[in-house]
């Protein structure tokens, strides 16, 4: 298919019918007749230009501003996320201009393309989908780089699922699961799976997994991989590692209605560390993400003066929490 | 205590040994050296100069930024209201900068002054302190305002306490109580317990209250109310209205620790509407708050074109939701 070329402060003049001197006015916040500003604007709107250049011949004064973007703020995950980025980009005087996307790949491009054409010292972004990002702003990615040189932050995934795996293990577990939800295209979240694996195999212990992309993880679905390995009321799994706190509550409950009492029958380790009204009792035994470490370190990534020795990935240490649905907790207590 | 004048752009250019067409420049963004900008920009910040005076005089030209000041995102209601608010400026065009103040009376004012030195069209905010804020930039105050003419924006919080004990009253409870923490700010959420009181008084109907402050609402001091209410194991408050979810569920672990079940010796309301996970079960029966009306109407005040209709409260309506605390749920199951 060929490229069509980008559309130029020219053409914007041509299609607006005025000067370039005016489109240049508009474009550098130079006051003119709201009717000029207007055409202006709207032939921009309508050719999709991009006050690139503009943006890029200022970017030498600093705007103490970062883009932050979301797939929301409603998920604990992504609240915890967007106060410590919030709060480190305060204490290092920034201010955050805060997106959220729903993980859409058409809101996740239309932000970047808004970010673009205002002013910003970069962008943090926890997307999921490959995004056309001009190479000269900086970008760091959460959980996920969709371009060589966009660093990546994120906790460490495979070494938390080894954790996992050992802790279950530990806790007395002969025959271990893996259950997996989440987003389809590829990220550094998917190595939580590699690395329970990974000691499962080593320490050659009998393991099961189930691996559902958002949409095709309705709870039937896990019902089913349980129900299959039932007989007599007994499950023959007596381990398991889920790949979020959510997924782990939700398999708590159907256990529950399958009659199988959690920590007694089945042991259960999720991933995240989300607690109760943010603050409160967590929901499960889990590997906890360090959050404030994340938003801090993508933060100090991208103000970094010397962006020459930008890292590709930062791993992040993970920590195991006991939260009730393993064994050890109950003697603990 | 003498007010000391604030500095001036004069102020500024005697402190950088510069010209004021150079400080001008700065701070219309007009590219001077580097080393002047420097100059100008360390002395605007040691003198405490504030570019009001550009911003008023650019305010004609929107920028389509609204500033969104909240204590946190990590309490779920607050991450709720940082969602709808995300949405509802995008969906208007508008990109919105979070501050995240902890609710410190210092942090709230520093993210004020940080706001009105940048180009914006207005704030909104859930603040808990007296501020000092520009007259002339539109700000809007969600569950509290502190001065005349800033509009703010709330549930009814009046109608869902008047609703909470009319409810309670409906399952069959016979001795209700209230009980509340939360800032010592007054603001409209405490209104929650003048609607429950004034059906509790116009049904004639015993009842008891709490109310305490953040800071002095710790478990023992629940316990002992409850404890003081106890005979032979049985508590003679059979139906309680809590201020908040979070309240809600603590109260739940109290009443456990004593002996008593929820619902069956005791019914629960809570206030808020937050769920699991942000979007699964709620954690108890509930006054749902309004949060994504609360969003998109303090939006709207904030950007309508003619403030001078402008209410100066405006309360949106809560509804009932069962969530497992109340009795009638367990038939509907």
């Amino acid at each position: 298919m060929p490229q069509k070329s980008l559309p130029t402060m020219k053409d914007v003049a041509q299609e607006a019918g005025v000067a370039l001197g005016t489109v240049s006015k508009v474009f550098n916040g130079i006051p003119v007749g709201d009717s000029y500003r207007l055409r202006v604007e709207a032939a921009a709107k309508k050719l999709g230009y991009q006050v690139n250049q503009y943006a890029r011949g200022l970017r030498a004064s600093k705007t103490y501003t970062v883009a932050v973007i979301l797939p929301g703020v409603d998920h604990p995950f992504f609240a915890a996320l967007a106060q410590h980025l919030c709060t480190a980009l305060t204490q290092r005087d920034h201010r955050m201009l805060l997106y959220v996307t729903a993980s859409r790949p058409d809101i996740e491009q239309r932000c970047v393309t808004m970010v673009q054409q205002n002013r910003v010292d970069g962008i943090i972004g926890l997307t999921y989908n490959s995004l056309t990002v001009d190479e000269d702003l900086p970008f760091v990615g959460i959980d996920r780089s969709f371009r060589a040189d966009i660093p990546c932050v994120a906790a460490d995934n495979y070494g938390g699922g080894r954790l996992a795996a050992e802790k279950l293990l530990e806790l007395g577990c002969k025959h271990l699961a893996f259950l997996r939800t989440g987003s389809a295209s590829p990220g550094e979240t998917d190595k939580r799976g590699d690395g329970f694996e990974a000691v499962c195999r080593a320490r050659q212990v009998p393991y099961e997994t189930l691996r559902r992309n958002d949409g095709e993880d309705g709870p039937e679905v896990f019902r089913e991989f349980f129900r299959a390995r039932m007989t007599d009321g007994e499950l023959d799994i007596d381990g398991i590692f889920c790949s979020t706190d959510l997924l782990a509550w939700r398999v708590q409950g159907i256990l529950g209605e399958l009659g199988l009492r959690v920590p007694e029958d089945v042991q259960i380790i999720g991933f995240d560390g989300i607690r109760r009204f943010g603050a409160e009792e967590l929901y499960c035994s889990t590997i906890v993400q360090p959050v404030r470490k994340i938003a801090e370190t993508s933060v100090d990534l991208l103000l970094a003066p010397d962006r020459s020795k930008t890292p590709a990935l930062v791993c992040l240490p993970v920590s195991y929490a006991p939260g009730g649905t393993t064994r050890e907790e109950k003697e603990a207590l």
